[in-house]
C-alpha cells in the first residue's frame, strides 16, 4: 500500500547553510524512494541537561529559516514548543507542532497546540505507556483538532538507558492516530555525570527496522552531516550519508508489511 | 541535633475550609513535636492525567487563600508552578517554589523561579537520577539563587509503578542542598487504564522512616481528612488522623540518626 | 536467502496425544512455508513459581514421548534441562538442549550442557544483557563444544511485566551463534498474586515481526490447540489455528531482510 | 525489644587464615554490642559471570573449614548451595541453608534444603516481588520445614544497576518469616563488559540503615580485611575495619524503631 513517512533534519537550526544541506539531500532521497518527508529542525531547545548548552540561533531567527526550507522545497516542517504561548507563533511558520516528551502531560501546552488547528504530535512520555496516551489525544480531540500524531521514543531502564517497547506501536495504533517511532532519541543515554545526553547512533537501523515491521506510520531520523560537531545530540545522530542506504532497506520492508 | 522538617498539606486547594482544618491540626501537631512545618497546597493541577480532572479554584482564588494560611499561622507556605510567567505571581503570595517533576529540565522555568529570590524546591524527574540533578541545582545558582531544595518521589519501574532508591538521599545531599522526601508522590501508580492515578498509602511509613534513615533534611507528605472524598491524589494521600502517630515514630527515628 | 526456523509445541508435555496433534500441524505447516522446524516440549517444568502446578509426566515418560515425535517426523527435538546429571540423560532422546533463563549463570549446568556435545540453546536471563552473554558463550565452548544458539525472551520491567529490547538482537549476533526470539515467554506477566504467571498472546506477531526484521535467525513459539485448558503457560500460548497465517507473514517480512 | 541479627563474613572460603581473621574480629564486635551473629563464607561459587573466576577450594574443604569456625567461636555458619544434591552434605556441616536468588523458583532445590530440617534462607530474585515470594515459602513449609528466612538483595534495574525497593520489607515481613536485608550484593552493578561485576561499598551504610528503619530482622554483610585483595566480590565487600562504627550506628538506629 502507502509508503511510511520520514520526519528528518538536524536537531537544532545551527545554521541556514546546515538546514539547506540538510534539507536538499533528504528532499532527494525520499523523491526517489516515495517517501512523504517532512523537514524538523528545533528552534529552540529549552529542557538541556545543563544550562550552559547550546540552545538555538534566537526564536525568530529559527522559525524563519524553517519557514524558507518550507517554500523552497514545497515541503511541511515541524518544530517542538515548550510554553503554551509559543504554539500560536509558531503555527504561523510551521506545519506540525511537536510537543517535547517531557511535556506530554501538561495540559495547556497540549490545548494551546491543539488550538491552532495544525497537526499535534505528541511524543510519549519517557514514564508513560502506550495505553495512556490515549489521554494526551483526548485532550487534544476535545480542544477541537483532531490531527493528532503519537511518537515513540522509549522507556526509562534504569538511569542511564532508555528501551524502546514495541508494543507500544501496537497500543498507540489502537487510538486511531499515526504512529512515529523516533529513531534518535530512543536511543539516549540520560544521566550521564558530564551533562551530556550519550547515545549509540549504530542501533538506528534496528530501531528502524523494528519499527517498520510492527507497523509504525514514520519515523522520525535526526541526521548531519558531521554529527561529532553538531551543537545538540551529537552522539544521537545519523551520518547524512548513511541515510539512503538505510531507507533504501526500509521501504523494502515496509513493502512486506503492509 | 535539629529536626527535619515537614511540609503538609492538602494535595490541591479544594476549599478554604479544607486548608483551615489541615492547617489547624498539622500546625498544633508539628509545634508539639517541634517539627518546622511548611503548609503546602496546589493553586492549580496542570498535569492532570485526564483533562477532565478537577484542576483548582482558579489561579488567584487559590494563591490568595494560600497567603491567608500563612499570615493566620505565621507559616511558610508552598505550591507548584507550572510555567515561566507564573513564577513572579506567585512568589508574592508563597514561600516556597516548587518545580513539578516532569518540569525540573525546563530550564527557563527553573530561571525564572531563580530570579524572584525565593527557596526553590526541584522534585526530581522520574526519569533522572540524583547525581545528575546537580545540573537543575547549577541552573539556579547560575541565576544568582542560592535557595535551592531537592525532593525525591520515585523513579520509573515499568510502566505502573514506582520505586525509591535511597542512594538518591545520598547522592543528592553530596549537592550541598537540602533533601526532601516526597512520602506522597513516590507511591504513586501511574499508567493505570482508568486515568486516574493509583496508589498505596498504607506503605507511606515504610518510605518515611527510610527516608529519615538515610539523612532527609525534609519530608512532604500530603494530608486530607478524607482522601476518598479529596479531588486529586486521593489514592494516596495519609489520613489526616493517622499523620501524628507516624511522625511521633519519625521524630524518634530522627533523634537516632544526627 | 535462507529462511527463520521455527521452535514449536506446547509448554510441556501433557500427553501423547497432544504432541501427536501439535507435531503433525506444524510440520506440515513448515515444510509448506520452507521452514526448517524444530519440535519442543519440556519433559519437566522445574520452577513453576507454585509447587502445586503441574511439572509433567515423569521425565522418562516425556523424554521418551519425544523421542517418539523425533523419528516419526524425522524431526529435530529440544526441551529444557534443570541440573547438571539432567544433561546426559536428556541427551540420549533429544538434539538440542535448552538452559532455562534464570539457570543462565550456573557454570555447572552449561559445562554438562557442553559436554554432551549437542546443540545447547541458551535463554537469556530475565536480568542480563545480550553483550553479557557473551560469558555464557565462551564456558560452553571452552568445554569444547561450538554449538551454541542464544534465545531473547525479554528483561524485567517492573514487577509485572517484560520487555523486549530488540538491540538484544545486534548485540548477541554479534557473539557468532544463532539468535532466537522467544515470543512465548517474552511476553509473560510475572509475579502474579495468584502464582499463575500472566500473558498476552495478542501481541505474538508483534514480538514476532520485529525479530524477524532486526535479524533473529529463529522463533520460538509454544502452541496449543486450546491454551486455555493447557497445563502450563495457558495465558501465553498461540492457539494453533492461528499459526499458519503468521508464519505466512513471517516469511515474507524474512525475504525483504535478508 | 530485640537487636538485629547479623551474617557477616567474606564472599568465599579463600583460606583459613581469612576465615579465622573475620570471625574473630566480628565475633568479638558483635559480642561487645549484642548483636546475635551467623558467620557466612561460600564453600563454592557456583554461577560466577566468566568461567575463569574463582569458584573455591574445593567443596569438603570449604565445608570443613567452615564447621572448625562454627566449632571454635560457637556460632551459626551459613553458605549457599546451588544443587538439590548438595543439601544434606552442606547440611551436615552449617546450619543455615542459603538458596541463590537465581535459583529461589527451583522447586526441587527448595525442598531438598526444607528436607534437611536446617533454617533455609531464600534469598529474593532480582526478577521478584516480595509478595511472590510467598510461594517460596509455601513450598518449603510445606516440605514440612517452618524455619525460612527470606533476603532482599535488590531488583533489577535496567542492565547494569539494582535498586532495593524497601516496600519489599514491609511485604515479605507479612509472609511471617524474618527478613534479611543483603547489604553487600543490594550494590552489585551487573552487566559489565568485563565480566566482572561491579559494586559501590560508599553506599552500604545507606542500604543497611533504611533496611533497620523499616524493620528488616538481619543484615547480611559481606566483609574482608582487604577488598581489592579478594578472590570474589571485591567490588562489594566492606572493609572490616568500618564495620564496628557502622554496627554501632545501626544498633543505636534500632532502638528507636522497636
Amino acid at each position: 500500500e502507502k509508503n511510511f513517512f520520514l520526519i528528518a533534519g538536524p536537531c537544532v537550526v545551527e545554521s541556514e547553510a546546515l538546514l539547506e544541506e540538510v534539507a536538499e539531500k533528504v528532499y532527494g532521497i525520499c523523491k526517489r524512494l516515495g517517501i512523504p518527508y517532512v523537514f524538523k529542525a528545533s528552534y529552540r531547545k529549552a529542557n538541556r541537561t545543563s544550562a550552559s548548552s547550546f540552545t538555538g540561533l534566537g526564536d525568530g531567527t529559527g522559525l524563519h529559516l524553517l519557514k524558507k526550507i518550507k517554500d523552497k522545497y514545497s515541503l511541511p516542517v515541524t518544530s517542538d514548543i515548550h510554553a503554551h504561548e509559543e504554539a500560536a507563533i509558531a503555527a504561523e511558520y510551521i506545519d506540525i507542532l511537536q510537543i517535547p516528551a517531557f511535556l506530554c502531560r501538561q495540559t495547556d501546552l497540549l490545548i494551546a497546540a491543539a488550538e491552532t488547528g495544525k497537526i499535534v504530535n505528541v511524543k510519549k512520555g519517557q514514564f508513560l505507556s502506550g495505553p495512556s496516551m490515549k489521554f494526551a489525544v483526548e485532550k487534544i480531540k476535545n480542544a477541537g483538532n483532531e490531527k493528532v500524531m503519537l511518537t515513540e521514543r522509549g522507556n526509562t531502564f534504569g538511569y542511564q538507558d532508555l528501551v524502546v517497547d514495541y508494543r507500544n506501536i501496537t497500543w498507540m495504533k489502537e487510538h486511531g492516530t499515526p504512529v512515529i517511532m523516533d529513531c534518535t532519541h530512543s536511543l539516549q543515554q540520560p544521566n550521564q555525570t558530564s551533562g551530556v545526553t550519550g547515545g549509540n547512533p549504530g542501533l538506528i537501523g534496528t530501531i528502524a527496522k523494528a519499527a517498520i515491521a510492527t507497523g509504525a506510520d514514520g519515523l522520525f531520523i535526526e541526521t548531519h552531516p558531521n554529527p561529532a560537531a553538531a551543537k545538540s545530540d551529537g552522539a544521537n545522530m545519523l551520518r547524512l550519508d548513511l541515510l539512503e542506504g538505510l531507507l533504501e532497506q526500509l521501504v523494502k520492508l515496509r513493502k512486506a508489511v503492509v
